[in-house]
């Protein structure tokens, strides 16, 4: 040991060596492979690397003995005690991995959409199977949290509420707008630039990668692996630089946040853009960093911000997984087939921001004021500028705590007036 | 279960019941019997609670039985599993977690001045005795990280720096400056009000309370249980609002923080106040928040924030230390004796800002600029304003990336000059 580790505990009993394939030579499958081959992992050794392009270049070599093409022959190889599946999509993902647990071998998965919409059935035959799953790697951001509740888990810990930023284009997207006054496509394209974001980046900007991660996360505070039914998912193609500009001037910042909200046995869930204040472990997030905040029952509030992505996170991640079950204490996984019930969330009490594209201001904001004082809404507070080359000027109105009902009521009121250009922007604020 | 809990993996085998006897009846051992007593906790069971006052007026009633004046009678007790000790300070907290591990009964603390000063004793006991310790509660900010690093521990895991925020009295007092442009005495009397620091705070402000925690992490990073030699610590007491208003200007947040950054064998350790990006995890930590930066030797970032004191939080971590020694997956704690070494960071390279009080500017900037250029340190940033009604004028200086030892050289002759009326204030930028 030249450097120091953090190696903390006793000493365990070394379990006996696990031999490793991996299916999928991307980037996170070049980002496990050094680490497994070149670096090294106690307890774990590679055996084989499955790949359709072989020919690629990539920056790392591997003797010839360790490639393949087809990933049938290592689901099928009784000498491979686990497989990794680093391909991404539906398929053949979801075969490998079932063809490996049918074969009796541990898997770990770094897929949030494959686990997002075919969990029931992966983790349903991985119990049934008696084999382990590990999937940090799909929802990178808040698996400390999470471990951490576990932790306290038949202590019947409650929490009062998660929220969650877990996307890092989306965040990248926002932040930048944030700190540069760019708006959105500009953003979204220096973040492609970066390698933040994809070339089709409509899975992060829309919400689609957030509310899979969501829904790992629900199926692992629930125990479930049963679907939950579809929540609210809105991402950030329409946050304005306007937008971000008023949130600055009331002290806030523009995030996509997923949302998880118990209520007896029920969950309110969502990802949705919001207001979260400034300086808050949530608003200070820059760059793509991922970062959940939760709230127990008391009302004490922890939070974690990690890499949301990128190759080494990730493969860090992977190993980590390994190294569990090589060790036998393999991450926690939803394993009952409990219905997980949501609400519609109607009767949520929140503030909001609410952005109204008028044409003539002074008469609209009358009718503005009269339709929510008739749905019992009250305005915390108004920003409205002059229009300088605009057709038509926003209307910026923060509410008091407002029920959700009543709010999506009125504001579907209001979008009917004729003085009213466009639909109206609706953010809560967290 | 009424309410979602957090139970995620398999179910485990339920250990037989523990029976736990609390020693401390204050703030915490009220929080920590609300929860056993009053709430319950399955598999775990208070037998006993012991205060030298027990008339005092507490929000909780315990039926006669369950009270004792007598630490002796629950560490002799043979039908006592667990003792918990709440009182703080060196003795007789010390002498009650001997006793209880010599007679064979596993400990739960929350004494971080008592694990800092006396680890190296306690920690080698309980190592000896085969008894379990949980102290979770000794350093609430950061324990998640700690374990997230173990779990990847024998896999070679290690990194670069780790910097922590972790007394919550600094923090309330830093932030209020910030927020509200007070001075520090102003706003430690608040943090006195609001109950966020003690009648004398001099352990708090004074940076003893994180230099305690950091010794106790160090001791976890390393797995030793030897004390580690002195480090620079540095309290809070003389950072004025101009400190914080010229922190502001440039960026930054100024913020007490604890350091740890291993270099091969040898730790560079300190706790100081230090100016860090406003917004960063660290910087934008406001309130009694605790938080901690932890950089892999990959260059990637995790952080995690939580409240540092409170008695919720922290009875919350004694439950879970009692939990997992009922489930028999106990904290890890450092149980070699190999010694640590630390380093004088004399050779460090950092950036600085530094406050130099000036009589006649003009002069002086000229005649600290040759000294800097002596010693190689080269000036990033120059903020001077005319003084209005204070007998001399404050100028601030950041310098690019400069050698401590350099530094400290240069700041020596600096506050030799005739022109410079107070002692430098020197701080890190990180």
């Amino acid at each position: 040991m030249t450097e120091p580790n953090v190696v903390t505990g006793r000493p365990q009993k070394r379990a006996e060596t696990k031999t490793v394939a991996v299916v999928g030579f991307g980037n996170i499958g070049t980002g496990v492979i050094e680490l497994l081959y070149q670096k090294g992992v106690a307890g774990l050794k590679l055996v084989k690397v499955i790949d359709k392009d072989l020919e690629r270049q990539r920056h790392i070599t591997l003797p010839e003995h360790y490639l393949g093409r087809d990933w049938r022959t290592v689901v099928d190889d009784p000498k491979v005690d686990i497989v990794v599946e680093l391909i991404g999509g539906i398929e053949p993902a979801k075969s490998i991995l079932v063809a490996a647990l049918k074969n009796g071998k541990d898997v770990v998965t770094a897929n949030k959409m494959l686990l997002a919409q075919e969990g029931q059935h992966i983790f349903r035959l991985t119990a049934t199977s008696n084999r382990h799953i590990g999937f940090r790697a799909s929802f990178l951001g808040c698996h400390s949290l999470i471990h951490e509740f576990r932790q306290a888990g038949t202590a019947a810990k409650k929490f009062r509420r998660i929220y969650a930023i877990l996307n890092g284009t989306c965040n990248y997207v926002l932040s930048t707008m944030t700190r540069d006054g760019k708006i959105f496509e500009e953003a979204l394209k220096e973040a492609q630039i970066k390698g933040y974001a994809e070339a089709d980046p409509a899975d992060d900007i829309d919400g689609i990668d957030t509310a899979n991660k969501i829904r790992i996360l629900l199926g692992l505070i629930s125990n479930s692996y049963q679907t939950a039914s579809p929540f609210p998912v809105e991402g950030i193609r329409d946050i304005t630089a306007q937008d971000i500009e008023y949130a600055t001037e009331l002290g806030y910042s523009v995030k996509l946040v997923g949302v998880i909200e118990p209520k007896e046995n029920i969950f309110h869930v969502s990802v949705r853009p919001a207001l979260v204040p400034r300086m808050s472990l949530l608003g200070s997030l820059e760059e793509a960093y991922n970062g959940t905040e939760i709230e127990d029952e008391y009302g004490v509030v922890s939070g974690l911000v990690a890499p949301g992505a990128g190759t080494y996170p990730t493969a860090d991640a992977v190993i980590k997984d390994l190294f569990d079950i090589v060790e036998g204490r393999p991450m926690p996984m939803p394993d009952s087939a409990q219905t997980i019930v949501l609400d519609d969330s109607k009767n949520e009490e929140r503030r909001y921001y609410l952005r109204f594209s008028v044409v003539d201001q002074a008469g609209v904001l009358a009718q503005i004021c009269n339709i929510f004082w008739k749905y019992n809404i009250s305005i915390a507070a108004v920003i409205q500028k002059e229009a300088i080359s605009q057709e038509f000027a926003p209307v910026v109105i923060t509410t008091h705590l407002a029920q959700e009902g009543n709010l999506q009521a009125a504001i579907e009121q209001v979008d009917k007036l004729d003085t009213i250009k466009a639909k109206t922007k609706i953010m809560r604020i967290l």
